[in-house]
């Protein structure tokens, strides 16, 4: 048995977790004082993200390595979707007193692998004990010369793309909550989500109009650009590539549209953004048109409402 | 009675705390994107810090106002310990579904009056449910032309100096486990934290060669300091300061020496610094001194173990 958060305690748990962490090059000062200190080139992008155990991840579908890659790509996808490159990463955890320093340690290790995919670097963090386990990133990203892509300037006669996955995550969990544990395609993607890292600096480049990472899902997500641009998102279906494994949880779900795990999927992080249609970059794939209208998404021509997503979804 | 996070839902939610945040000189794009941008003018810091109920506070005990200001000023405190200005903060809060939004509206307040004493705006957060409010503040403060303050440049020959409060809010805590609600003075201590916002830059400008806030207590955090900086630090007594308040709650619990509170509180966030003797800056007392030796803390040339603070108080 692993020793307790509780038998260790606070202050050698936190030498441990601090030990070996890698250093980069715009770190001034990393773990270990009152705070880090880092050096950026352009403006800072600060984005901050909570998972809770039972509500974002279970420990039975998940290692705590899983748990700490997923927590740290849900926050650093913020930070792509203004254009930023990320650099830095700080972690507030609570667990139980009985906690294992095993499972500390594998989220810690995690974190640290998931930044190291990103390009960042994890520069300190906070413990303390609490009912269950609660996890907070905190990421700043460096905007260098860009200027952040919000999601306010989509334009009439732009194209929506894409890059990264969408609806992946959502068919894993589909599957997860009925008690099966494959396909493993959906159900690794539902334990550590891939966001297109860099895709984000690429697309700011490239001269997005605006951007967003999917969190709740595409059209929910899309629903939040129509109304901060004002303008009308349309989708055509026919252009969202169903993944195999995707077509396998639908009919293995009843005959269920594998098309909606695109649509409703939220937690792949994929990145959509608005370019004007010669701008759009390798690695992205158009999926619909910016016109002008009623603030909304409408799907194959069809108005979907702001409660898509998940609880659409859930709905039905 | 009040909504609740499930009646009213997340986006209206966030929506309503997110209205109104005063606007900043260093603010690029504020709350409601994927993410804040800032502009700095030298390094920038950043340090995280959790509280959780029953862990850190009583709902019984502190308003939510309270618990705003606390959550603020404790991760705000890090910032200044560095001799940086604080300019941004970021909340991630996990609540339950059944959470009054009177109760969340009034943490968010609590937290932006905070930002406001120290010079810094709220920028951004997150909310999602958990089965107990937990409350990460992430704060970023820019070091200007300055460097920053470590714990590692204390040097022999030099004095300890302290600004701010010490021992207040543990009195105060002191006497709240027992079930009184006076002295208002600590009671108050311990609700919310006064940190000498301002005077990190100051100790940073003056020369100091360490310095670290007080959360675990004076002896407690000197001792991180004697340890990076390989000395010994000598605390006398006789030159600290006792509050009338202190001195009643001593004697209410029978005759307890006021110092012990002094020595061992945490949570007034007071900055402790050491500096070259004739470089102390006003608004700060001299409490001590540097010595080589072996890296330690001594209190009226005794020793005390690195189990001081509020292990060492507890167990008595």
């Amino acid at each position: 048995m692993s020793d307790t958060l509780a038998q260790i305690g606070e202050h050698p748990l936190i030498e441990r977790l601090v030990a070996g962490l890698p250093s980069g090059a715009q770190i001034v000062l990393g773990a270990g004082d009152d705070a880090a200190v880092l050096r950026f080139s352009g403006d800072v992008v600060i984005s901050t993200d909570t998972m809770v155990e039972d509500v974002h991840f279970k420990r039975a579908w998940s290692t705590p390595h899983d748990v700490g890659r997923k927590a740290a790509a849900s926050s650093i996808a913020d930070i792509e979707a203004m254009g930023a490159r990320p650099v830095a990463l700080v972690v507030a955890l609570s667990v139980a007193q009985s906690e294992s320093v095993d499972w500390i340690q594998g989220l810690r290790d995690g974190i640290v692998a998931e930044c190291g995919r990103a390009g960042a670097q994890l520069v300190g963090g906070d413990i303390s004990s609490g009912p269950v386990p609660v996890i907070t990133c905190t990421v700043l990203g460096d905007m260098g010369t860009l200027r952040p892509v919000t999601r306010s300037g989509a334009k009439p006669g732009q194209v929506i793309a894409y890059a990264g996955r969408l609806g992946m995550a959502h068919a894993g969990w589909m599957v997860l909550r009925r008690g099966f544990r494959s396909p493993a395609a959906v159900v690794d993607a539902h334990r550590v989500p891939q966001p297109p890292y860099g895709q984000g600096a690429v697309a700011a480049l490239a001269g997005a109009t605006s951007m967003i990472d999917i969190s709740d899902g595409l059209v929910a997500d899309l629903g939040h650009v129509a109304k901060a641009s004002s303008v009308e998102l349309r989708v055509d279906t026919g252009k969202l590539p169903i993944h195999e494994a995707q077509a396998t949880v639908g009919q293995a779900l009843g005959g269920a549209d594998p098309v909606e795990f695109l649509l409703v999927g939220g937690d792949d992080h994929a990145l959509v953004a608005t370019f004007d249609p010669a701008a759009v970059p390798d690695g992205w794939r158009v999926i619909g048109e910016v016109r002008a209208g009623e603030p909304g998404v409408l799907v194959d021509g069809e108005p979907w409402s702001e409660a898509g997503g998940w609880d659409h979804f859930t709905a039905r």
